[in-house]
């Protein structure tokens, strides 16, 4: 039977991230040549929105480059960056979205096991205990600061480095971050953690408490949403999602997504937005879903139109068919009985 | 700000005790000579509902005696016990109701920290890291499971050990393990999960967490009391219940179950029933308390009857006057000026 991992230490409330340099000091005081590494997206490189001022001289600040996603190729280079520098980190600390938390889940293993980050894609190959890690997000929506998966593109596959090993020792959940990030991405994101617990919810592969945190999770987000902002809300129904996605799984619109992701390059929360507005015929929560956008005075623009080649298609359909696993879990496992690939295209063509 | 502790590993599932003998057998293999001492209500004593015939010679089965509330001469004497055999367990296991994991809680604080259980009485005051524990709840509502107190009668004092030290390392959640207890104390208990929903929702210490949690343990324990009975549920229900109140704070109905518990030896859930009951004026879900209890057959009989002298009234409450943190978290700071001794006396004698 499964022993799932929970993050053991959170902090929530306006300002938490105030208690990072603490956080930080604690881990470093038993040694006092350690440094810290502080994994930061791009975003706020120049903008005066995070105060770092108390790291000190040996601490090393890195950029995350998240305009693509994280490859393994990537976490190889920044990896030999650290090692360059001659540091072994005592603390990797993630701040930002997906991407970014997904990047520094993955340096904290990597800085302790040897070879390249694509020997780690799969499930439970880490072998060594990693750097002990503090992850904040400053979007909600994507669950990652809460689930034990790394989300890497490899030369051969997409796939996650899966293992207790990549849950975060420590979560700062910190409403105000959230008041940073523009319009669409703020509610195409919280919208992936709306689209996950709904497949989630009508899957096969969940348990009383992946749907206790689902179905509150999917409540919250609505009220938010469709009644007034609240930011704190926000995230604790995104780690709610997290801790429901990271124990059962996703459905049909996650494969949409990862084929439109590849073929088109667009942004994950992006294609799960584009995917799931088309897939009402299965998930009824399309129309709350809808109701949002319009809100939110969203627009999804068309993306498969006829600049798209027969062979785009033809791709994209053959990537979104490839997810054995949460297709078994919206339809069971003999999935492709009734789900085939002229079906695929079907919908694709009304993205 | 507080840095939230989270039980870092659990299995939910029918069935799932079974994995008990495997995790403890990896916590045992790196010293052959470890031991693992087993803590059982000692209600399953000579019933053959637990199988333990895994556990090997050297391990310890201890059966706690439940019948009064855990006092720190009690986790004393048990102590002494174990170091006489002269073993120090590496791992320690909780089998049973809110004492018994409470009790386990305790003692694997004790088995490595010096002087005497009442020592550590108060909020934060272990120094040495605890043995490895897990805790195997057989009874839901007392979220005990999830939470970072030990309840302990003291020789000065009723009053928990309140450390991350005492917080479990893995919970097993195994909804058959429920179907073995008997009637009134099953729904007594989910009530005390219940009621401190209701306290902590209507109280002030509360975050977007606390709330969220205390909200869906709420009303999945109305879906399976007024619906189906549904035990996974139900368990889920009083993990997030546990949760939920061990990052906020009881209200009214605490204070008046700790007076009425010391004065007339009452047990806790049934003494938080007889109290609740008699709560409608602060407490709106008496009305679905009463409703749950009808559905069970269940009439709570009267307590405060003929035979209660006017010296034990005022004794229970100046009790229940003494919870100045519950009463505060319901009625604010200036509680006393709201709840005086005449208002606590007049709802005693209706309970």
């Amino acid at each position: 039977m499964k022993n799932s991992k929970l993050v053991p230490y959170y902090i929530l409330g306006s300002g938490s991230i105030s208690c990072l340099s603490d956080l930080i000091f604690r881990r470093k005081s038993a040694n006092k040549d350690d440094a810290a590494l502080v994994i930061i997206d791009h975003f706020f490189e120049g903008k005066n929105i995070l105060n770092l001022d108390f790291l000190a001289a040996e601490d090393l600040v890195m950029w995350a480059d998240t305009r693509e996603e994280p490859s393994t190729d990537y976490i190889d280079t920044l990896i030999d960056l650290v090692r360059n520098k001659n540091i072994q980190p005592s603390v990797v600390v993630g701040i930002g979205g997906g991407s970014t938390l997904d990047i520094a889940k993955a340096m904290s293993v990597m800085l302790t096991n040897p070879g390249k980050a694509q020997d780690y894609q799969g499930w439970d190959l880490v072998k060594n205990p990693p750097i002990y890690k503090i992850g904040i997000p400053t979007i909600a929506g994507t669950g990652a600061e809460f689930t034990r998966t790394a989300v890497l593109t490899g030369p051969v596959k997409k796939l996650g480095i899966n293992s207790d090993y990549s849950v975060y020792d420590q979560v700062i959940l910190d409403p105000e971050l959230l008041k940073t990030v523009p319009k669409e991405q703020f509610v195409y994101t919280a919208m992936d953690c709306f689209v996950h617990n709904c497949e989630s919810l009508l899957g096969m592969q969940n348990d009383a408490m992946t749907i206790a945190l689902a179905q509150k999770s999917s409540d919250m987000i609505k009220e938010v949403f469709l009644g007034d902002m609240d930011y704190e809300k926000l995230l604790v129904a995104s780690s709610m999602g997290g801790l429901a996605i990271a124990n059962s799984n996703v459905g049909i619109c996650h494969p949409f997504s990862y084929g439109l992701g590849y073929v088109l390059g667009l942004h994950h929360a992006f294609a799960i937005c584009v995917a799931f507005n088309q897939l009402g015929e299965y998930y009824p929560e399309v129309e709350n879903f809808r109701k949002i956008l319009k809100k939110y005075h969203i627009v999804l623009p068309k993306v498969i139109d006829n600049t798209i080649t027969d062979d785009q298609l033809d791709h994209m359909a053959e990537l979104t068919l490839m997810n054995d696993k949460p297709l078994s879990n919206a339809f069971g496992p003999e999935w492709r009985t009734v789900f085939g690939k002229e079906r695929v295209i079907e919908l694709l063509k009304r993205m």
